[in-house]
C-alpha cells in the first residue's frame, strides 16, 4: 500500500511559501480503494493500543479519523483552534516559530481515564499535535499514540512527539 | 434514527454571536453507533442520484462526508476557503452579508461530466453550498443534490439550493 500512497500523495513546490515542499495528500481521498485500505491499515495499528477515542486535528485530520473511528467502534473527537468550538472547552496554548496558538477540546468529548490516538495527515515539526496531546491530558486522559499518514522526517516532529507518546506514520520522506 | 440524532444534536445559545442558536452536531461522532446508521441514511439516500462524487465544504462536512463516500465507492473532493489547496486550482466568489467570501477546488479533483453530491453538516443561509454547487459546475459537472445532516429551515436556504439542484437534509428545525 504504501507505493500507492506514495504514487497519490503530490509534491507542490513552494507552498504554502517559497522553498516549502508541500506533500498534497487530497488525492487519496478520490480513490476509494486506497482510502478504504488505509483506513484498514490504520485500524489495524491502533487496535494495538486498545484506543478508547481517536481524536483528530482540524482539518485534514478529520478526512481519515472518523472513518477509522468507524472501523474500530470508537468516538472521533473534533480538536479545533480558538473559538470554533461551540460548547465549553478545555484549551491548549503552545509556541509557534513566532508567537502562540491555541487548541481546544469540548470539556465532556474525551471520557476521563480514556486511551486516545492523536491523528493528523501529516507530522512536520510536531507543534501542534502535541498540544493536542497535552489537551489529552488536561482532560484526565492519556495519549498513547501519535499517528500519521506522512511524516517529515528531516524535521524531527517525531523525536519531539516521542517525549510523551509513541508516533507512527505510514510514509517518511 | 432521526431522534437519536435529535437527542445527540446540542443546542448552544449565543454562539458565534449573541441571539444565535448554534446546532452542535459534533456529540453525533462520539457515538460509532449512531454514526454508522447516519452514514448509512446518507449513502441511500444518495444512491438515487447515481452520484460519480461526494464534494465535502470545509471542515465540518468533511466529517461525514468521506466515510458516506467510502460506503459507496465513490471520491471524496475537498472544497476549502481561499488559498487552502496546494494545487491548481477552480474558484468561485460569492456574497455574503458584509463582504464576500471564496470557495476553492482542485482543478483536477472531479472528472468533467460527473454528478456531485454537495455535503455539509448544516444549511443555514445556502450561502456557501450554493458557492460549491457553481464550483461544481465551473468543473464541467453537475450538482444533482445538496445534502445536510440539518437543515435551519427559517433562514431559506433550501429555497435558494433548488434553483441549483434539488435539497436534503436529516433533521429539520
Amino acid at each position: 500500500m504504501e507505493q500507492r500512497l506514495q504514487a497519490a500523495i503530490r509534491n507542490i513546490p513552494d507552498f504554502p511559501k517559497p522553498g516549502i515542499q508541500f506533500k498534497d495528500i487530497t488525492p487519496i481521498f478520490l480513490d476509494p480503494e486506497l482510502f478504504r485500505d488505509l483506513v484498514k491499515r490504520f485500524a489495524q495499528e491502533y487496535k494495538k493500543y486498545s484506543p478508547d477515542a481517536i481524536v483528530g486535528i482540524e482539518s485534514r485530520g478529520y478526512l481519515a479519523g472518523p472513518a477509522i473511528a468507524l472501523e474500530l467502534g470508537i468516538p472521533f473527537v473534533l480538536i479545533r483552534k480558538k473559538g470554533k468550538l461551540p460548547a465549553k472547552t478545555i484549551s491548549h496554548t503552545y509556541s509557534l516559530e513566532y508567537g502562540t496558538d491555541v487548541v481546544e477540546v469540548h470539556e465532556d468529548a474525551i471520557a476521563p481515564g480514556s486511551k486516545v490516538i492523536v491523528h493528523d495527515d501529516l507530522l512536520a515539526t510536531g507543534g501542534t499535535a502535541e498540544a493536542a496531546g497535552h489537551l489529552v491530558e488536561k482532560c484526565g486522559s492519556t495519549p498513547v499514540l501519535f499517528s500519521f499518514i506522512v511524516e517529515l522526517n528531516f524535521l524531527n516532529g517525531k523525536e519531539r512527539l516521542e517525549k510523551v507518546a509513541p508516533c507512527h506514520s505510514i510514509i517518511t520522506y
